[in-house]
């Protein structure tokens, strides 16, 4: 019996109906299994700056460091968006939380499921097979350098990394490659920037240390293309802050829809787990949201805390849900389940 | 009749082949209009520092200062690609001769064919009518600033946007929209960087001056998602040197070769115009390469001369080798036809 404190970071739009799904399926996990999970609703995103003037309360991220790990919804809100100028956003709450606990590394599973095929834009024969991990350093990179307005009006943002951030992330892709099929693809722009030339240094001599590890080098513009070109050449793809997040979002097109997509985000101390869509405001209240990237991303969590068997029967209880069309609207047009009941077929299957 | 003085940079692997059709091209163009083109061929990239220790050399750099236009085929040799210590690298011939230049504005036209749908890895419902043009700041940010190394071994880039340099390519940029469909989408990161939220303030005071164009802003991770998702969204995208560079390679997959899409680096002094493609080096010398986005680039060229006519005819004769599948062995596997084929074909069609 395991006892496990959770944090549940909501947030906005239809972050706490996808939520309340994934928090479903995890107190169907123990149930089952006989664990004691609780759950803990704190305030983080455009929600937190209406309550309380600050994306991330204090006491919200109190819970999450004393927490064992974090679930979070998705954050963000359009009032925010195109205001240039406005002096607090929900995003910052995101990046001072992965900042705070020390969340250096974003993994990204991206798998093209069989029976979803059809949803790609892309060419059945060109993903079918596809499986792949991104790796991408969350703390570091420009995201985290110092930024800000010149006399001139101009306007600046530096990217620094160093080794050490670099060996950490590089050593968790390394192992999870040894563990998969053994190729691990660094994207970076070493012809062009002197933290990528880095980035390149460092894994040459960390691969070193892996020698059943096949390792190539992309460079991003490339990696961009032939993530679309032939997405089955990659097993572990590592990169730093900014390329990972244009390529791990661009990789969601294999899977046919943003709403199966889970994440997880780990660090020394602590660990978050998040799906990798936004807060969709349009589709706030409908019912329409996916939850399984939220229900996946718990999956992830279970796997964290050392739950092999609790996690799998959560994949089951998904896959079982895809087998058997029981999906929301983008995946399933004709006659679509609501959010709640998917989260309910799942957890039911567990 | 117009005089102009073309400086031909071959440069590397496949570079010369594409060139030398591309030449014929504008040789045709000469002859059936009574132009006076003269061609003078100077070395770049690799070529160069094998030559001379200099990526660009004086000589080269003069010789395009005095040019009416440089037509470039590609540049990059893999010895320098895996050696993040090598010391000149060829890419840096490139960027220096952009700055040089003052190429600020990179234009990458991405069409897709109706004849060569099959050969996307996208469906074909997805891109078919997808005609997009992206405009590239080019001689800053990122790829310019400072970098280096700290003592303490980490590395370093800065990226620095003035609003000058975003209200030059911008104004470009709406021109080109209400000149097509009068859409503008930029693409940045506003939601972190501080250079992104420059852009998207200049971009918004400058859209006062075009109230014909629809301003669109999306950030580069959901950019790269929403260029294969839904392609035809996009009339005009603009964004910055390295978003550019990422989001115009993917948005490459949608026409179904690299060797088809052209590009054009302008500046007010002058302009550079070269194939999206590398040099290629495994198909140099076996006459597979496609020589039609070099080709294209020179039919940019004649535009930017303002001869509009002889644009005209190059892309008709081009047009006509797609529609009769004189093509390169990618785009025509059954019975391809060699790069000299392909520039003769459409050199005869002129
Ligand atoms: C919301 C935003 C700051 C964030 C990021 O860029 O990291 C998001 O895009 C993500 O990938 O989690
Ligand atoms: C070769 C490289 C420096 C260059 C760039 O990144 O600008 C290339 O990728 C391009 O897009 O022209």
């Amino acid at each position: 019996i395991l006892s496990k404190r959770i944090v549940v970071l909501s947030g906005d739009g239809i972050g706490p109906e996808v939520c309340q799904e994934a928090v479903r399926a995890l107190k169907a996990v123990a149930d089952k299994f006989g664990h004691d999970f609780t759950f803990d609703y704190q305030l983080m995103g455009a929600c937190a700056i209406d309550a309380t003037g600050d994306p991330l309360p204090e006491a919200t991220l109190d819970a999450c460091r004393r927490a064992d790990a974090v679930l979070l919804g998705a954050i963000g809100d359009p009032k925010y968006d195109n205001n240039p100028s406005a002096k607090v956003r929900p995003e910052q709450g995101l990046l001072r939380l992965r900042k705070s606990l020390g969340l250096y590394a974003n993994i990204r599973p991206v798998t093209a499921y069989d029976r979803l095929l059809e949803h790609s834009p892309l060419k059945k024969e060109r993903i079918q097979g596809a499986d792949m991990v991104i790796f991408r350093e969350l703390t570091g990179g420009v995201y985290f350098g110092e930024k800000g307005r010149n006399e001139d009006g101009s306007a600046y943002d530096n990217c620094t990394y160093s080794r050490f951030e670099i060996e950490r992330i590089a050593h968790r892709a390394f192992q999870a490659a040894e563990a998969r099929r053994g190729k691990l693809t660094l994207v970076d722009k070493a012809n062009v920037l002197e933290t990528s030339r880095l980035w390149r240094e460092v894994v040459q001599d960390i691969s070193l240390q892996y020698p059943k590890v096949l390792v190539d080098y992309l460079f991003v513009d490339n990696a961009a293309m032939q993530m679309i070109l032939s997405p089955k050449q990659f097993d572990v793809i590592l990169t730093e802050n900014m390329f990972g997040d244009i390529i791990s979002d661009e990789a969601s097109v294999i899977a046919g829809s943003l709403g199966l997509l889970p994440s997880a985000s780990v660090g020394d101390e602590t660990a978050l787990f998040e799906p990798i869509h936004g807060s969709y405001p349009q589709a706030k209240g409908k019912g329409i949201a996916n939850p399984i990237a939220t229900i996946l991303s718990a999956a992830m969590m279970l796997e964290h805390f050392g739950l092999q068997e609790e996690a799998k029967s959560v994949r089951k209880a998904v896959d079982n849900a895809l087998e058997q069309g029981v999906l929301t609207p983008e995946l399933n047009a004709k006659s679509p389940y609501t959010t709640e009941q998917v989260g309910s077929f799942v957890a039911y299957g567990i």
